[in-house]
């Protein structure tokens, strides 16, 4: 088994552009399938500029790689398997993933707990749905949708009337009132080495990401924290090796009564790790790539104290940001858009003058 | 003053590429001039490949940035004052550093020791040199060595005949038997503010830079750690601010009876702090670009200790370096040569073994 030096990532937006340059010192170089011109990965890969359902745009991406890895999950995972050159991670765990029944089955399956939920093929699941989960409860679609997109509350019998139910589009999930969002990452080598990060806090707004800090940075429980680590880290575990996994596999929880609840699975590095840049000796970009490449993982400790802020809309200036001892600015040279994540800024040795420095420039 | 966005590089090598590739998240784009289609910098940024010396080149390179810096020495520090935009770091001090008498009387000028030194312009001053500095001394050629080229012991009096002085072409120098060679890397930004990295220690052999690492790492007299840090910045920092310079400047010295002798003025980036990479908050590389870019700096504290290593003529492989713990690995993507810097490796929190362990990867 020969170390991989070209790798072909399906996806050229700000995950791939992280994927391709935080490999580029180890030696590889990376080559990208994106129909945006401008994607972010094309400062540092050589992009291939056409849709994603293309299935000759994936030969050829395959064609100049050794591997094949992703950067989201809405890809055409029978093709992955089709294109004569191994792809990672998983596409069986990845098919999965691209339907949240399925993912929600599979957790339940492996035994892990899940908010209680229903699919929703006629009228009739929704009132089922009323009487099983209680109002309110939400509905989303069970493909597509990501940062808050196709997902609503239905808060009575009235809001049924919005829906048109179709069999295998919805699904219901129960309101759970979490104490906690959390999530793991963890990595897998194709020398079945497995490393998880530490578990990582996270703050939704409007159903984005707006905050993360390594869990044990804000409880003081420290019991707690490692119990919680120990139970993440065995699911994490369970399903890269139930799918012989290779890469990093991202899982989001919820934390209610103390019991860890799976949310959701993401085949792929996570926006809820991207304070691994600056907090850990590898970051999650890095190990991936390691994965992919057949190179042995590094360490995901945590290195120091740090707190992620997504930058969501625009840029704040970097000269503002840079002022602020210990922010590091991440910018995907993206063009501003409402809702649109267009960089990151992560925060060494937060103190609460400090994070609330970061918040003000964020407004 | 805006924040700069497009930083031209004279110079596509490793720094070059480096320099860029720690720019891209600050929002940064880079563009470099170098006539070899195989620059690394082209990895990370658009290149220009044309001669250094062709001023239609530089002027392209000027016209397509608002800023422009170097990696190297040898360039036209006169034409860098006529391109229209900034140049940095001080063309002046470069002319100085071009030349190693010139500098060495610009160090005696402003007050500091070098070892000593003479002009030889003719026989008569090498009969001169060898009754000022004794044998063995040095003769090297003042302009154009680097990586221990262009110069030559002079062991006997028969030695003299193999030379050939021309004015202005050669000085000689006095050899030091220093107990260790040391350097410093300061940076000064638009605001005025220098910021300097924690000391380091070099070891060079055949004339190239072998290892680095953090002089508090192996010094154990903390007390004389900080007396020569504190003599080192103020040396730096006297050549910053005759010189208005803005980015990185390093400074080798001859550690010598407890004395910081000047051994050489590098306006750039420097190979003794890619160690920065891993083990300070802010790179080198990043810190000139911010200060290129008129940005805030960032902290130059050691994080966590580590060593250097360079990679000479061939890169290890990949998975023997990073099957080590903590063994960071930076390929620069060149073809290999004899002699040829290839990249460098970072070891976290080194111990004996384990610096042994790199060792033998690099034999």
């Amino acid at each position: 088994m020969s170390t991989i030096d070209e790798i072909g990532i399906i996806g050229g937006g700000q995950l791939g552009f992280m994927l391709a340059q935080a490999s580029l010192y180890l030696g590889i170089r990376s080559h990208f399938l994106d129909p945006n011109q401008h994607s972010p990965a094309g400062l540092v890969a050589e992009g291939i500029y056409k849709p994603f359902d293309d299935i000759n745009a994936l030969r050829e991406l395959a064609q100049t790689s050794k591997a094949l890895t992703y950067e989201f999950e809405n890809i055409n995972y029978q093709a992955l398997q089709e294109l004569g050159v191994e792809a990672h991670p998983s596409p069986t765990l990845l098919h999965k993933s691209q339907d949240r029944l399925a993912e929600k089955e599979l957790c339940n399956e492996l035994g892990f707990e899940t908010a209680g939920f229903l699919p929703i093929n006629n009228s009739g699941d929704l009132e089922q749905a009323a009487n099983k989960l209680g109002f309110p409860f939400l509905v989303k679609t069970c493909r597509l949708g990501y940062d808050g997109k196709g997902q609503f509350w239905i808060n009575s019998a009235e809001d049924f009337m919005k829906l048109q139910p179709k069999p295998g589009v919805y699904i219901a999930e129960a309101k759970v009132p979490f104490d906690r969002e959390l999530s793991i990452a963890a990595v897998r080598g194709k020398n079945k080495e497995v490393r998880s990060y530490p578990l990582s806090q996270n703050w939704h707004s409007e159903g984005i990401l707006r905050e993360s800090c390594p869990f044990q940075m804000v409880e003081e429980e420290s019991e707690l924290v490692q119990t919680l680590q120990t139970q993440a880290e065995a699911i994490a575990k369970a399903f890269l090796e139930a799918f012989d996994y290779i890469g990093v596999l991202s899982i989001e929880f919820f934390l209610h009564n103390g019991k860890l609840l799976i949310n959701e699975l993401a085949p792929r590095v996570h926006n809820s790790y991207h304070w691994t840049m600056s907090g850990s000796e590898t970051s999650q970009f890095e190990n991936h790539m390691r994965a992919i490449a057949g190179l042995p993982l590094g360490s995901s400790k945590l290195s120091k104290p740090v707190r992620l802020f997504n930058c969501i809309g625009k840029m704040p200036a970097p000269r503002d940001c840079l002022a602020i001892e210990g922010l590091h600015y991440y910018s995907y040279h993206k063009e501003p858009r409402a809702g649109r994540k267009m960089g990151h800024l992560i925060l060494s040795e937060p103190s609460e003058e400090s994070i609330e420095s970061v918040r003000k420039l964020l407004l």
